[in-house]
């Protein structure tokens, strides 16, 4: 394997530039294949058998440009097409599941993790598996947030409406949590690639609420497992600054537009490609 | 055809039981059967093909059942497979653009008519067409209005987020207007199922804005049809007051749950059925 040939990360939609900008900052001298599949989105309510062929033919798709590895930068297709990419492709393939689920596991003290997400996130119970392989004894509370997506995909986030969706979210987090137990949330997992974007005002939230909670971000965990890994197979890219280039399956005039609220450079030059 | 016999109603999800309310309102005296195709839910993000595929398969359910008429409770199956279900059946089938852009076309006095609805409605431009065959003067303003579902759909229809939210999006679609011409918008198109639960948030944000514009609801347009079709044909239900049997393809408790912020009397008896 070449090790300045091209990282490929995809997604259902553009969600997953969140993940890309998280891993270009540790890793920002290797070249990007972003592949969006906006033409499929919202991956969140297919069949897992839909899924695994969606998130195969994407996958097809960047090693067919030469990528040395892959990062399912979308957390549906992490849940249900992980193993079935590692058997398909002989290149290393990570999840944002696994990376931050472990990382949640290692912060917390209390043993009481939060998880938000969208409904089909949260309800598969993908995070709670995943934690329990490092924290078997710690208690996961999910949270779907189904305003989120739009908020960001609105370009709203810094906007009055965000703060209250926010901070009603987390109160209804919080309140679960007590009715429930005498736990104290010190870790929360953002378990959804938009979710980035709304940092601020989560953390905004929290502490407005008097909590002390670190928030966990599935791209920059993802990011450490990825050096980690490209460090030791000897496969990082010599190079100063490297490039990306963009695909979608759908209009790329919609990627440049919300890209800007995701990215501090947004996406130039996205090019159109059919997948079936 | 026995006038005895019930009235099909189906959407993709959830959203056509504002649509039944109002049909209820004006035929109290009909027996329902509602279908919510809530496993395959939204419809708005697939090919026509497909979405005449699903629409063809709920409408069968029905007329397998007795139906003496279907009405499309879905702005996306609506737009794409009226003419499909007309072909393949041989009852009276109703979608819900045409009436309620036939009732803004007589309703306007300024020729300005704005539409909201889902980002697939608003670029399908399925209502602009619709409204000049009707009025072919008219000018017609959308403005697609994300946020909506899921404010509905968390049961926050009456909190102050409901209220900035609506108040941001007809403040938009306005200075759109504004920024393009001189026109006065005097009537406006809940073109979504969903959007009839935040009518009042609707009027209220119109009337801080200083605006005095009609309100025109799918549902009412629709079940104003539907009455004048079953007085022509005679097939109008003798009895005081009808029955409604809901059947879903997903989860039942989540028709019944997310109901209540529908209907005067949330969905009891959900049955769950699966349509291949």
């Amino acid at each position: 394997m070449n090790s300045e040939a091209p990282i490929g990360v995809f997604d259902s939609g553009i969600g997953g530039l969140t993940v890309l900008e998280a891993i270009r900052q540790v890793l920002p001298g290797e070249n990007y294949i972003y592949l969006g599949d906006t033409a499929r989105v919202p991956y969140g309510n297919r069949t897992a058998q839909t899924i695994i062929r969606y998130a195969t033919s994407c996958a097809r798709q960047l090693v067919d440009r030469g990528v040395k590895a892959i990062v399912i930068a979308c957390n549906t297709a992490s849940a249900h097409a992980l193993e079935a990419l590692r058997k398909t492709f002989d290149i290393p393939i990570f999840g944002v599941i696994t990376p931050v689920s472990e990382m949640a596991a290692k912060l917390t003290q209390t043993q009481c993790i939060g998880v938000i997400g969208t409904r089909a996130t949260i309800s598969s119970g993908a995070y709670t598996t995943a934690i329990h392989a490092y924290a078997p004894e710690a208690n996961v509370y999910g949270l779907a947030c189904p305003l989120f997506v739009p908020l960001v995909e609105e370009g709203w986030s810094n906007s009055q409406v965000a703060g209250m969706v926010v901070h009603e979210y987390l109160k209804n987090l919080l309140d679960n949590i007590h009715s429930e137990s005498d736990l104290t949330l010190d870790t929360l997992i953002l378990g959804c690639t938009h979710y980035p974007v709304l940092k601020s005002r989560i953390a905004e939230a929290l502490a407005s609420l008097g909590q002390h909670v670190q928030l966990c971000d599935c791209g920059q965990a993802t990011a450490q497992v990825l050096l980690h890994s490209l460090n030791q197979s000897q496969l990082r890219a010599n190079r100063g600054l490297g490039s990306v280039s963009y695909l979608v399956t759908d209009d790329p005039a919609q990627l440049s537009a919300i890209g800007r609220s995701f990215m501090r450079e947004p996406p130039r030059n996205v090019e159109h490609i059919d997948i079936v």
